[in-house]
């Protein structure tokens, strides 16, 4: 069989540049959640196939990589290619932490803060900027029921975020209860709950009349229609959660407690970030989030100049029970590392670098002593805190320092 | 189906605590290593399944972890297994390494100075301290045929460790060139030498005798054998390599050039490291090492009070030739990150913390600016360099507190 020199499809090299680049940004957000209290944690980048197939992964069970038995003889007499494998590659990081949580929350604390940074893997259909093997970045905190665990995490992103070097955050929050409440008010069916709201998650880009339209169009009565887009019409980053809750008599059970916790997040997160980080903390009752598993709270940060949002997340008390076998009360965040990653190199962004960056090229033909005083220098110069790169000089010098010039060297000395 | 609570067979979840350890060693590494101008790079832990089964691989080919194929109708009236899948885990970080610098040596420095840190898999029937999912580290530097190389992994290798912590080094160096030019002069069939090489591995443990009588029994000439294992009588860590030489008629051709090289090496490190660094440079002839792809220099690194080696490593010039088409000269040395971790753990390595750890304990009926107050302390905190976990109290606050205490936190506010 021949050798095959570009990687598998889909998945990606990373080149000196960009590595350095991911690096960077995985540790300041390691080192920003870990100040937060997060503690770090590692699972297993393969999973049993029984955990990812829970239907918890909505679409994402459909792109699993399945990896195939091994240590007995396949049959490969069966009609069903599941039958050949008992484990796959995870497509998140939500459901390791689950059965992490329910395997060892013995040894943790409560309430448990954890952070996980590590890769996944979808066989989406390649794209740009959209890769089979990516790495995400989730905080969780588990075993907390109060919105405590919502504003941590917010103002951790936040100040994550504001290491990186952005700005002009924009935090939109919104709780799966009040929007339910608020198809309810409107005498929509129950069971059609998560049909309505993908269909309000485009208010963005089709407007009250395109929503009124598609709902119009599932045959739904046009007096309930126009109660429901009537509550998206006024909306702004200004919209006081209070008052609208008032005018739309969201004054009461479940929903009156999401509109307190919404309230509380609102306030408290300023209080809990650095003045330094410049942030909008906005009610949004449009916003939805895509996974059907968040039971409360829902949240996600904008930043100025880009229409997708960096950090997205929420509450979602009845996953972890699944595995656990006991309601346990969780809330995450997830940061859009790749994105991030993206933004930063399209930025044309440096990662700093401490002490100088030094070439020490040595002819081939060196004698002994010659070797000796390259050395020394070498050790001298990493003893003062360079990075010192000793290599051989190539007969066309000029071409290697131009290299050595695009990895960040600047001073060379020859041998 | 039901949900596995436990991690797949032979893989492991890391606690908090361990975790905190591995990731504070990666960074040691990674740190240290790009002092010495080595490149962090990421390839995807996916490989082609041709390139995991092109015998580079040895054992570990039986070891794949393989994945099914994707995109077409899986073809099951098919005899054979491996018609199933197109790709595999990596079960160690040369391959990839290979394959991206075929792939990518246009974009590359020459010599190039790679960094790999990453997990590899490999279906090993599980034992204590044996995992199935493993993290990997290695560094090389690929198209320098000096003693450069040699000399910069090494030194680049004793500073990491010494950053560990870690003292009393012991560097033993040989050459396969060398061990072969002494089979020859022995007058041993050159389709045997591998077979007495893993002989002669042994030496530590069944000594000169027990070489003698495992050649014995293949059925070599008796003087022959004589011969060889006279070259290893006297042999200690004080050996002179051009004595050595001198003494066993190693001072022609090939074996001339490797004598001159690990005298080199045995040289120039001492010089490129710093003085702080303990260390005892060794030739030491009857060093092996299994791998069958080394083609020059091989060395390990042990350290006092360890049978184990800690570091191992050589030049393989003929590998990545195997992917690009033309030889590039490679030379490379991995530390043994798991090994690594185990002993810091075992000797109750604390990982260095910068700042305070507080944990800001919350009452969960606390009014609106009780909460203010927690989050603006917390705030403060953290501003000036803390870890702050800020978080609920719980009813049992003194078990809630000793859990903290055994994470590290040594600070309580209540509120």
């Amino acid at each position: 069989m021949a050798y095959i020199k570009t990687p598998v499809k889909g998945m990606s090299d990373a080149l000196p540049r960009d590595a350095r680049l991911r690096q960077y940004v995985k540790g300041i957000i390691s080192e920003t959640y870990q100040k937060f209290g997060f503690s770090e944690i590692e699972t297993p980048c393969v999973e049993h196939i029984e955990n990812l197939t829970g239907k918890q992964g909505g679409e994402n069970e459909k792109l699993i990589f399945k990896i195939m038995k091994r240590g007995e003889k396949l049959d490969l007499t069966t009609e069903n290619p599941d039958d050949l494998c008992d484990s796959g590659l995870r497509y998140d990081l939500t459901v390791p932490l689950s059965r992490y949580y329910a395997c060892n929350a013995n040894n943790l604390p409560v309430p448990f803060k954890a952070l996980q940074i590590g890769n996944v893997w979808r066989a989406e259909r390649p794209q740009k900027g959209r890769f089979r093997q990516f790495v995400q970045c989730d905080i969780d905190i588990l075993g907390d029921p109060s919105c405590l665990a919502e504003i941590e995490l917010i103002s951790a992103t936040l100040t994550t975020l504001g290491k990186l070097g952005f700005e002009g955050f924009t935090v939109r929050v919104n709780d799966r209860r009040l929007l339910k409440a608020m198809a309810a008010l409107c005498s929509f069916p129950e069971d059609d709950y998560d049909k309505i709201f993908i269909i309000l998650d485009k208010l963005d880009k089709i407007g009250v009349e395109g929503v009124k339209n598609e709902l119009l169009a599932c045959g739904y009565a046009e007096e309930n229609i126009d109660k429901y887009v009537s509550m998206f019409k006024d909306i702004s980053e200004n919209t006081d959660v209070a008052e609208y809750a008032e005018r739309n008599s969201l004054s009461d059970g479940v929903a009156a407690d999401a509109i307190k916790n919404i309230a509380d997040i609102l306030d408290c997160v300023k209080v809990n970030i650095s003045d330094a980080v410049s942030c909008k903390l906005v009610f949004d009752p449009s916003l939805v989030r895509g996974m059907s598993y968040y039971t409360g709270t829902i949240f996600e940060i904008g930043m100025d100049g880009y229409s997708f949002s960096v950090a997205g997340g929420g509450r979602y008390d009845e996953m972890i029970g699944r595995f656990s076998g006991h309601k346990v009360p969780a809330c995450g965040f997830s940061i859009g590392f790749e994105r991030i990653v993206t933004i930063l190199k399209d930025k044309g962004f440096e990662v700093p670098s401490s002490g100088g960056k030094y070439a020490v090229l040595v002819s081939k033909n060196a004698d002994k002593q010659t070797m000796l005083n390259a050395f020394s220098k070498a050790s001298s110069l990493r003893e003062e805190g360079n990075t010192v790169l000793l290599t051989s000089r190539q007969k066309n010098v000029k071409f290697q320092k131009d290299q050595l010039l695009s990895e960040g060297y600047t001073e060379f000395i020859e041998f």
